[in-house]
């Protein structure tokens, strides 16, 4: 079993964090929020008083953070970790964030002698909560063999990517596909709706058909069709559309990195754009098929 | 066996025609164009000559053309196949149209005492070849339930979509979903590579994973992937982009008249309309990677 | 002066109706809705009884309808007004329709041996009540001489936009660029004002940079800039969203036709749609203003 | 007259030194490419042998560097501007950067008791060459009287903006519309002229119309319409597609900051992004026709 210092205790990094002293490793805790402090004392971690204390003497050193700003902020700097970890710690950013902070933050980790990937998590927070996220890794090979055994104690699908920042590279390009066909998918069941056609008819025949596609085949946004979809709770997450739109932006961001066109890309992050404005950015992502409905 | 009127030898017809022969039935045909009729002929069709004559004295008529237009032309008026059809002749229109054709020819057929289905298929012309066409159905149950035995000489997925006009829709909402996921698996893709990721292993990636879609699974536009898809063979259609920007369209069609808003549709439409502009139209629907990659 | 049989009373017909009496024509005219007709007669019109009394024995017919659909109704087929109108009746339709439709009744007119134009108009419900309206006119030279003094009664601005249906094209592409600009001068204020700038100051550089267009001068959708602009009324129209997409829609049917991309059009087009299902067809367009604020 | 330290010899920033001198300033110049500050000593500028001791002892420092991040590393840390300049100098920087770089180093400026104004262009080349730039200047109304003195020399229109880095938010406002219309009309005129309309004839009905817009007026890009227009020249610059997807995208970001949605920019950039993938990035932006027409 191995000491794991874990920094960033939200949504999701509780239950990371958890899953890990589940799995039987020593570990210790840091988030400016005292309170998930508590909780994460409470299922068996230890709190530390300061970033630098949780990053000092570990093996490993995990984090969870909202975006790319604070994932330069807690590694870099005289006060980041990279500054106080322990020499031959490895560093495990699970962090969703863009491909050019990743990849600046694992160059400095790397000149400072450590070893580091970015792995960010597929799997929303029901994935956290059930070990069964799946994590896009990127980084050395070498460096991915160590971070199995501790990612193995939060996830069940575990991908070599490729080098530094393409875990994040690889996360995004999927989402960017998740989030065109959460969009697609609503328009052409509503479509088929108002042409006439039973939802359930159509879904069986999409899904059958060439244009089947995961976000339909579970999380079709028309009541009755999947019991299990987001629609049928009154959207209530899953995977959030203010999430949704944080993924677009940042595929958007690397397409204008790369120069590359992404037209499709470009209109779905539009539409959850809208949807934030229209005050639906915590329902979950599926309500994207309010903006063809109308019933904002 | 019946006896079986075809109407409209092209490149879908044509062996759709000859597999109705092969499966035993009586089959006369007509084309306007003299070469196709004799290569029916060879395959062991008795040729027409003329539209009313292939119509007359016959179970059922199919029909193959190209748009609304040509449906409603050769259905309807004096000359027209429902004012020539034998009484009991049960109509079949394969052809791939708008709904509001589809559903206006089938009124006039009901009107006139035939049952009449709209049967649009999709499996492209090796579908065609090899008797493997998905038939979307739109009309009544017991039509259906006649039809099933000329159409599975033809197909081996025979899907009652509901009533006329609805095997048409059906089609459309699907074939918007595909022309969709097609740009976007390779704006996904190509952005990917561009990012450093090899494209294999985003391949993998993304396909176990929530941007999974058929385009990309079975067409992915990057060579090297998938080893039977188009882009391994010059874009050698396939299903070719020419039919692609039909069927969006068609679903822009359905949008307008319905009222629906489908951002994504309309923007993968002229995605293809700019593929076509640029002379592509011609190559298989994954050649929309090209507006991606620039290669035009 | 001349005599007119006048078909069609609606918001625009009825003060279009009004202003050639005002003119001195001797105006007969013709519309379903009775109520209307009554209107008519008190500003001094002739009530006709049907559709082909009033397109007989007039010189000039015009007519205001609201689609291609009704157009082609009240011209052609034994009761329409090609069958009726006494030889030598120029045929004016003022209603703004798909290209398509007014070439096909531009033909039939011209087979049965009569001058015919479409002119449709833009101005709106106020500039049909002060005859103010600008004509754009599609068909022959000679036949536009003509019209000249009629239209001259109901409008100021009358342009030759060339053969028939041009008065159609010429329409639809100058209003899929003012509704592109409307969405676009809406996003830009707003993305503006978000940034912290002033919204009069901003507005006083655009209007006088690269980016100036006449929706932004005439109909910004920032509260307070533009006094006269329908956001200061409550969106009171002016022009209807609901007109805004019926031209952007007509655009889209023409790019179809002619296979020309229009991905901008494509946008706007689909920005009104969702407005239209959000509730917000019967405001003014400039309304498109509360997709970019989420005030929905 | 004023001792300026002038930073950034390009395209842009060699006229601009050039016509300062003119005015009778004394400046002083600094550029890593060594032939532009021969040029620069030809026409009367003082050559520096760095960065620091160009921004040292002027009462003005102007920059004119590619984007945000060399704006950051010529003014930030211990090597830039802020940190060598002489008290009591007023920083302008004309580049065009992103809003939060701006701010960010006007913030920066401030803390070390300068004054600074962002005070991006436009105008293009031959506005720089011919001092008849606009200057959109962010900043404290004070620093914009002191700036006008120098500004003047360069250009003719001096707009103050508003308060820091506001000076950047009206250039990417009026410069996403400007790139929005540019599509557009493009994609009105090639419209109107497959529809069969004669190019001058619909320029002339759009120019007095609703679809009025600046891009249209001077820079139609059909060919014989606007004698000056970039079409008829081989898409000779004028204002580059590369820069005009540059100002597209700093939007984009501007959009993502704000969380402003806006689809119509974003259709727009998409389409920038393809034509420069075709390889058309040097042209005029106005050959963005080139996707309308297919002439790629």
């Amino acid at each position: 079993m191995a000491k794991i210092g874990f920094i960033g205790l939200g949504n999701m990094g509780s239950p990371m964090a958890r899953n890990l002293v589940k799995a039987g490793h020593a570990v210790q805790v840091f988030d400016l929020n005292d309170e998930a402090m508590s909780v994460a004392v409470q299922f068996g971690a230890k709190r530390c008083a300061s970033l630098q204390e949780a990053a000092k003497g570990v093996e490993f050193v995990v984090t969870m953070v909202p975006t790319g700003k604070e994932t330069r902020a807690v590694y870099l700097g005289p006060d980041g970790i990279i500054a106080h970890a322990s020499p031959g710690t490895v560093l495990l950013d699970s962090s969703t964030i863009d491909v050019e902070s990743a990849q600046a933050v694992g160059a400095a980790a790397k000149a400072a002698g450590f070893e580091m990937m970015d792995t960010p998590v597929s799997g929303g927070v029901i994935g956290a909560e059930n070990a069964t996220l799946t994590f896009m890794c990127g980084g050395e090979a070498k460096t991915f063999e160590k971070a199995k055994a501790i990612l193995g104690g939060m996830g069940k699908n575990l991908v070599h990517a490729g080098a530094s920042g393409l875990g994040q590279a690889a996360k995004i390009c999927n989402n960017m596909l998740a989030g065109i066909c959460a969009a697609a998918s609503a328009e052409a069941m509503v479509l088929g709706r108002n042409l006439g056609l039973d939802p359930k008819v159509l879904y069986g025949i999409i899904t059958t058909s060439s244009g089947n596609n995961f976000s339909l085949q579970y999380s079709c946004a028309i009541p009755g069709v999947v019991p299990t979809a987001a629609v049928n709770r009154d959207f209530k997450p899953g995977f959030k559309a203010a999430l949704m739109l944080k993924d677009l932006r940042l595929a958007q961001d690397a397409a204008k990195a790369t120069g590359t066109p992404t037209a499709i890309g470009a209109a779905a992050t539009q539409m959850y754009a809208m949807l934030d404005r229209a005050g639906h950015a915590e329902l979950d992502s599926s309500a994207i098929v309010k903006l063809v409905t109308g019933d904002l």
